[in-house]
């Protein structure tokens, strides 16, 4: 059974020892390179390397597929970081603020281009399954990028309409890595659509954990600013909780909040005394409670030689989800 | 035996079949509509066909790879138009300046996975040749994009350095079309690719074209003004040949006159006058020729069951080299 750090060290092997920033013209693969070197927590591919691992022992069949995905979320957030304008991505600058915009734009299409060639890799007999669940899930990844972007134009939006959209841009490409992992383990079906079904209701966990630390958190754990969606105006699960739960006077009130020139403390505080008030935080915790529920009795259902090998990625998803004890 | 318009119709068929902008969220699909629509001539999937229909009656087996580069093709000219700042394409507004540049790079994106998912659509025991083809030839194009902008910010090109950036550019496209159509259609890996070779000179010959048009076209046959590469300084096959032909004297002059801001009716002239001293039209010509003999040599290798087959296929690039007669 391999460990967290063993499938971390698996990843980052094979990544080195592709040299994807070696190519040339340099101009579109060091982008590339700079881009997967700022690393991050893996992830994705680790939860497919995972997922292989509860049917099988040879983890080297779910290697290059757990790699392409990982190339995919990072072309992801390159062309993300391009549309959102945003400066800096794990401490440096983006992309196209070292380079220029034709160049993440370029280098990103190079690396969707890249996740496929690496998928391609995977053994011929199960290339069709995984090929059309990457697809799907890519298409579906964009799908939800464009509602993201729709929510900024749009004045109401509902609950339901924000969760299918956080499904879309972030739970699916969890639940395709842990589908794709099991079927490389050979996994049947069944199994891996229930994995899958886990990934979907972590990531909507997940997604709703990082708006509720944006507000709650404790600001010299979390590692970055506080209230930041507050300030932008984002169309959180908080915010939209609270227009939901609010009378007509107080969304009224925190409309204008919203687009109120304040100072920023003040702005952070004020929106924080109405999410009290309407119990957002509350409600929030128990969406978080209700999905990571759903997750674990997903995770159950998944029949495997070895039960105990579903602890390895139930202290994964605890601990990405800061449940640990 | 099928006719160019009957290839061009089975292609417009089946994209209209396809409704891509009928999808939803319709900020991602419409665009690529909206892109599609624009049409063009469809040589790329028009050459597949053909290709396919050298070695096999059943045209249906090629279709929607055809289509997967019909889709490919247009989503490199809706990213190259971010990438260039183009306003206008095929007398209309580009996707980025009708809507917006995020939408451009999103709805690229999902039309590139969609030419994947409809690459997978071909035979399953041909798939991984396929596959294998276009992501080599995916990633040259994005290669050949990368060298076209590495070489406006450098002073000398050579023109060994500027046919390699055409070959990713332009010709590997036109080649994988006509292999990958070779293949649906049953042909063994030999003659598919005698057909890339086709597809390689075929490509160069084009470009060269292409930029041979530009400044030496009869004006009212050509449809767009000329000189228009000598006013934005580009690196053609014909400013590279002058460099290489011209004496130090005579390079200097050329350099000086293309950062000169003169009228543009005078600096097309006077280029075009060393053009002529040094002979560059000719040449250019001659390397059209030699290519264009080389890509019929290399159709005259492929062996097929009937050889007035390759007729439509040498019709289809005497037109598009308006060698007609």
């Amino acid at each position: 059974m391999y460990t967290l750090e063993q499938c971390s060290s698996l990843i980052e092997e094979q990544l080195k020892q592709l040299a994807i920033g070696s190519k040339i013209p340099a101009g579109l693969y060091e982008p590339m390179d700079y881009m997967m070197a700022a690393g991050g927590k893996r992830v994705r591919p680790v939860l497919a390397l995972m997922a292989c691992n509860l049917f099988a022992d040879d983890m080297e069949k779910a290697l290059m597929p757990a790699i392409a995905l990982e190339v995919f979320h990072n072309f992801t957030l390159l062309h993300d970081d391009v549309m959102d304008n945003a400066d800096v991505r794990r401490n440096r600058p983006t992309v196209h603020k070292r380079w220029n915009e034709s160049t993440a734009i370029l280098s990103g299409d190079a690396m969707m281009i890249l996740a496929y060639r690496y998928m391609c890799q995977a053994q011929p007999e199960i290339l069709p399954v995984l090929l059309d669940t990457f697809t799907r899930t890519a298409l579906e990844v964009c799908e939800g990028q464009q509602y993201d972007m729709d929510f900024e134009q749009r004045a109401n939006v509902s609950i339901n309409e924000y969760l299918h959209m956080i499904r879309l841009k972030t739970a699916v490409l969890l639940a395709a890595c842990l589908k794709t992992g099991a079927i490389c383990g050979g996994s049947d079906a069944a199994n891996a659509e229930s994995l899958y079904r886990f990934g979907i209701s972590l990531g909507l966990t997940f997604q709703i954990q990082d708006d509720w630390l944006d507000v709650y958190a404790d600001p010299d754990v979390f590692g970055k600013a506080i209230g930041g969606d507050i300030l932008s105006g984002k169309k959180t699960y908080l915010l939209l909780t609270a227009f939901e739960k609010a009378d007509d006077k107080t969304r009224a009130e925190l409309s204008a909040l919203l687009n109120n020139k304040m100072p920023a403390g003040d702005k952070i505080n004020s929106v924080k005394a109405i999410y009290d008030c309407l119990g957002v935080s509350d409600a929030a915790r128990q969406a978080m409670d209700g999905y990571y529920r759903q997750a674990m009795s997903h995770l159950r259902e998944v029949v495997v030689p070895d039960e105990s090998r579903k602890i390895v990625l139930e202290k994964f998803a605890a601990k990405l989800l800061k449940r640990e004890k």
